[in-house]
């Protein structure tokens, strides 16, 4: 089983009543597939695991399951606030067939380093699967320890690292260090705007939620990263660069609502999901906001 | 249905092997109650909300509403990440019983302030019980507004508040207005070394941890406020303070670790709890700092 | 030479033209003395000390020593970014005739717990006054910590803190420390609006900003403090509270801006002050601005 | 003048007693030069601007301009709290020469957005030299937002931005923008280790810390850089990341000590600088720190 490439956190599309939509989800996910991923990551941040119920959870892996039917590698999200409900959650997906999970450090509770250390540990011990460190500090408020990692990485509770933690000088030091160590760490960014830049750093591949929208630029890009090919790697990321704008030209949204909004929102505008309808307590993109969304997928030659 | 005076979060002792230890528990409950407070916060976060899985948190709902059994109004906390599953939890609180829920806004999504506004509404639409927002900026990394504070309480959608932000410019700003605009609306400190402050910006009671270890220090304050016997008041907060270190004395811990592990090893000490057990991935004092919990609640007179 | 009570961080009014006001400067310190304050804070935050070139300092020092002439003593503000550039307005300080100087932690430096108590090691070695370590994390973003600043006033390095940190659970922790070891430390809290919890905390004055507005509501507070009278206490704090609105009935400003600007504004307003003139690069209040604040001064029966 | 390539922040020796050691300047200044540098950028954070009084402000800029004669344009940091101490020091600056100046957003002051952008034009229109925005959050705690920054460049206000803000999603999209709308504005990266990525997007040039010790190897790199052969960037960083090691190998020291300490060591070792003498309140790397700096040198071939 591998676990480098393209991996896109997989945006769940909902009914107008708050539903799965599992019609626009299967479209989706073929999409993806067809696309040329290399995996795929359910229950992710932009998979709106926190926002979603244990049943919705559970609904969610299991339609992926079926839908993939071992296609290509399915990563869970096993996000939780502390180690307890982290198996609990882990016991759901190694029942339904993941191929991995990924989880973040403990939040809300207050815990030290030595607490995290031990959170992985027990993980690894309660569930026998390849695990994922999800480093993202703007939602757990925590950085990861480079140092702990590598520990981890060494005692086989690790088997990579998902890094969304806008650290682009620590993320060149782990790559380095892992290399230099011999440690078979997958290392994965999460941040689709400067993908080019974690590749130069030694990246095993990225995680990019607008991955979502725009498959394609990333199979490509990951291709030309393996060809060499430094100008096309680059050329691919302005693009993306440029198609990211969806997020940042919604008005009066911000965090989850305009990011996955915006995803959502384009994904309704290309015909795949069949309302781009979001999570309570989060409203969808409306009137100018949507249009404002069109404007950038047109100039990205997307739509009409 | 009062929710004012003094109303301990209360902490869930547990088994050498972390399970509940119901025997302890009672005995636990009951002295509090048995102390005169005049309420029970149960599932807060010093009552290791976030590191109980769904069973264990009905569990220690439902053994909470048998050992109280209506001598004293219980609140539950339903901490979780959104509304969705914060709903999720309330429904239990309300099932098994509970005099009135409390809900922080949701953490790790990143949200903006119109979903916040948004989530308790909808928590109060789905659960009609008593409502407080908790505010806890450490654990949520958000720092309710007070404006949005008052707005819900005018349209009667919280009826109180459980403030541990530490920010007592803004409480005392929150309880003036409070006053001024005739809200029914509770305001609880959580800051168990200043209540004699909050007693003197507007506070209506107050959520110690502390209280879990010495209620009668709090129950006694309490009283010598409402007969406006402010030096008493300050007395007794001076001794509470100096109580408080058993929280700064543990060496090497942090959080959670040293703060709720304080309490439970002083409730071990004073014959309460069989262990100080802690949830995982929390590690129990041991040794020189267990020693040290000792030396303070002798200084404290509490124990020989 | 004591340091308690009452002591305003006198605010700088500007002429039009962006000088010094000398003649309005002249009538706010006099007013302040006259209200029966303790002492003089120049060229602390609100006395824009930051916003001051060297020559502007030097004349607000010594426009202050000939204004006041020995009636209270005076602090002075010695705010820069490092030890030797402290020192070099220590020494102009000192030289003018400074009664004892108020230092912050290093700031912009990225520095660590041993460098900070060094700092202020050099300061007291370079500059024999009375020395304040000023604590205001909101702009040196670090917290000091309690247990050097007990070190360092044990070793005469320090003669008080003034305490702007919002942290009223460190402070009542450090006052309570600073009395059981018998320390002669002065501690002053900065804020405003809770300075009866200070008190109550055990504080040995303030350094209300408010108090350049309305000085004789702090010196009465002081006094009901010193004859035990609690509820006087609080009542006066209550005032001041609803007073303290100028600062946030302020529309599109923030920070310095709105706080000292609306000082600058009700003093304008009150007839102290020519104008509201703020130092580059910031703007005076103006329009409706200037109204909302002379309509708190009203409700607080201070204007008609 | 162009202001592109490598413009190392050039650390300033002192000698044991703490003043400036202009023959170990003198021989730094010119290695750095004779490796091919395309310009030099003087008190920048590195260059300790802020550990400096006025006096050796004034002292490093005037043998800057003495040592260099011309040979590469010279960059002056004006690092101070607010807009006319920042204009006094670019007086200075402007007086002695100085090709360009360098200033952060105001800090210590809390102002907002708008007195952000007012504090550059205040600045421009005061001293006319070529004006570069410093972003650095980690010291002024605040990031520079990228739509001033292009309406900044676009009035001509500022030339360029030395970006030191670990903000890598927010420089490529900054770098894009720029492009996009044909704006004539410099940005350089201040992230030696990760020189690579932002060339990917679209950095004019750096400004590395690191380049005191090994200005050859981003010299090189700027070359591999424009002759496009990414391959060899790459290599070039790994080295240069591995050589950054020096400044996390200091055990007990951190921020400016653990990194300008390192670099001071490093060119005692090289023989470039007579000590690592530092400025207060900061002490020199000692004993164990000083040899594991030169094990990382030995490593990297740069010490036998």
């Amino acid at each position: 089983m591998n676990f480098s490439g393209v991996i896109p956190p997989v945006v769940a599309p909902l009914t107008s009543q708050g539903e799965l939509d599992v019609a626009s989800y299967e479209r989706h996910v073929n999409r993806l597939i067809d696309a040329g991923v290399d995996g795929l990551f359910v229950l992710g941040s932009s998979g709106e695991v926190v926002f979603s119920t244990d049943d919705r959870r559970r609904q969610i892996i299991a339609e992926t399951m079926r839908i993939v039917d071992g296609r290509v590698p399915v990563l869970v999200g096993v996000i939780d606030m502390t180690t307890p409900r982290v198996i609990d959650h882990a016991r759901v997906a190694q029942e339904l067939g993941a191929d991995a999970i990924v989880a973040t450090a403990p939040f809300y509770a207050i815990v030290g380093p030595k607490e995290i250390d031990r959170h992985f540990r027990l993980i690894k011990q309660a569930i026998d699967l390849p695990l994922f460190a999800y480093d993202i500090p703007v939602c757990v408020h925590v950085k990861l320890n480079s140092a702990m990692i590598l520990d981890l990485a060494r005692d086989g509770v690790i088997q990579g690292v998902k890094d969304s933690s806008g650290d682009d000088v620590s993320f060149r030091n782990l790559a380095l260090s892992r290399t230099e160590q011999g440690l078979d760490l997958k290392l994965l960014t999460g941040h689709e705007v400067v993908v080019d830049g974690a590749y130069m750093s030694g990246a095993d591949g990225c995680v990019p939620g607008l991955g979502n929208v725009n498959p394609t630029v990333y199979v490509e890009q990951w291709q030309a990263f393996k060809d060499g090919d430094w100008k096309r790697v680059r050329e691919l990321q302005d693009y993306a660069a440029r198609l990211m704008r969806i997020t940042s030209v919604p008005v009066g949204e911000f965090g989850f609502g305009a990011g996955v909004g915006a995803f959502k929102t384009a994904l309704m505008l290309l015909g795949i999901f069949e309302t781009n309808t979001m999570p309570e307590p989060v409203v969808a993109l409306e009137g100018a906001n949507v249009e404002a969304v069109a404007g950038v997928l047109r100039q990205a030659g997307m739509l009409n």
